[in-house]
């Protein structure tokens, strides 16, 4: 292709789960016709500095100061003539996690609710990025251990429980969630316990690194 | 980011189901130092024609001849500087299905099956794009009717069956699976019988031109 006009840009849609509700880490636009609406954190290919896509993308995020995400993965690749009043632009989307104890203060940092935000608060189609973000998360919270990545290292059944029901935005039947949680050989028992209101409860930590795949879908999460 | 020097392509991984088994379409390599070698069917984003990546990946497919894939899918995108010769690339990879009745006649056209592919026979590292393509629709095949669009328009339940083992690469067991796929409703009955070895075989259609999730993975199909 001719090689004018082209913007590459990285776009990276944080997840969090703060207070049970799934978070979207947002800043606010700089640019115009986009001044006071949100976008996405961003960043750019440096080629005398990345080797690949993935190392400009842990560079990103290190200048964000999110040092430690518990998962990131690719979505896809978006681009177009009408997507940036710049010119035909690329944007290739990551999502990541970041665990609510993990976050760092700033000012700068604005998490608001998923079910808060809407369409038109975003600058350029970064809402429909942040959409199709969720809709690759819901699906892969339907039969992996994806939502699992949110939550801080060690986490009771009943947090994995609520992790779940946020990202799949439904209930879910508790007694069948924990014997399959428990089947799948995912969690390990620390020897800790934690007291809430009534009886204790078992802290666990992930086992693997990488999301497992169950062999039914998640019960109750289809609507 | 700086914008001299990066190279942009569209690579599409086809494959289709030739005699029970997963094929792929590769070409000629005619770059240096890849002569001899296979590389991936390819296109260029052109501003002054495509408003958008799928514009773009539907003008390369014409351009090849395949206008009816039965489906298409965004894979991944990869970049680094190591992967041309030619300086920083992005390639943006997308797998298409082509059913064996839709083939074009043409002796640019070549079809190997992916058993008999190795590494080293592929240019750049389309060895690995198509690696990766074969990974996520075996990852997708587990759970979804995907397999479904490698075939023709009609098809009989054996034929179904034979589909999914040739992308799973297992052997399934016959009656558990056909009540799965009859009790998904995903497949219409048409007024066709085929008769082939002993008994006449009902032949369907697919009611739906999205794939189906089901509600588990399919059986055996996990090693």
């Amino acid at each position: 292709m001719s090689k004018s006009n082209l913007q590459v840009s990285l776009e990276i849609v944080l997840f969090s789960l703060i207070a049970e509700k799934l978070h979207v880490y947002v800043q606010n636009c700089a640019t115009a016709p986009y001044i006071d609406k949100y976008c996405l954190p961003h960043g750019d290919i440096l080629f005398t500095e990345d080797n690949t896509i993935e190392e400009a993308i842990m560079r990103t995020l290190k200048a964000l100061q999110f040092k430690s995400l518990s998962y990131i993965e690719q979505v896809k690749t978006i681009g177009g003539i009408a997507r940036d009043p710049r010119g035909w632009s690329l944007a290739v989307v990551y999502y990541g996690f970041v665990a609510v104890d993990k976050m760092i203060d700033s000012t700068n940092i604005q998490w608001i609710a998923i079910d808060d935000l809407q369409a038109n608060d975003f600058a350029f189609d970064h809402a429909l990025i942040v959409q199709e973000s969720h809709q690759r998360l819901k699906s892969k919270a339907l039969y992996t251990s994806l939502p699992a990545f949110l939550l801080p290292e060690e986490f009771t059944l009943t947090d994995l429980q609520k992790a779940y029901e946020a990202v799949l935005d439904c209930k879910i039947e508790k007694k069948s969630f924990r014997r399959r949680m428990l089947d799948a050989h995912i969690l390990a028992e620390t020897e800790k316990v934690r007291r809430a209101n009534h009886r204790p409860a078992q802290v666990y930590q992930l086992i693997d690194q990488t999301p497992h795949i169950f062999n039914r879908i998640i019960e109750g999460a289809r609507h």
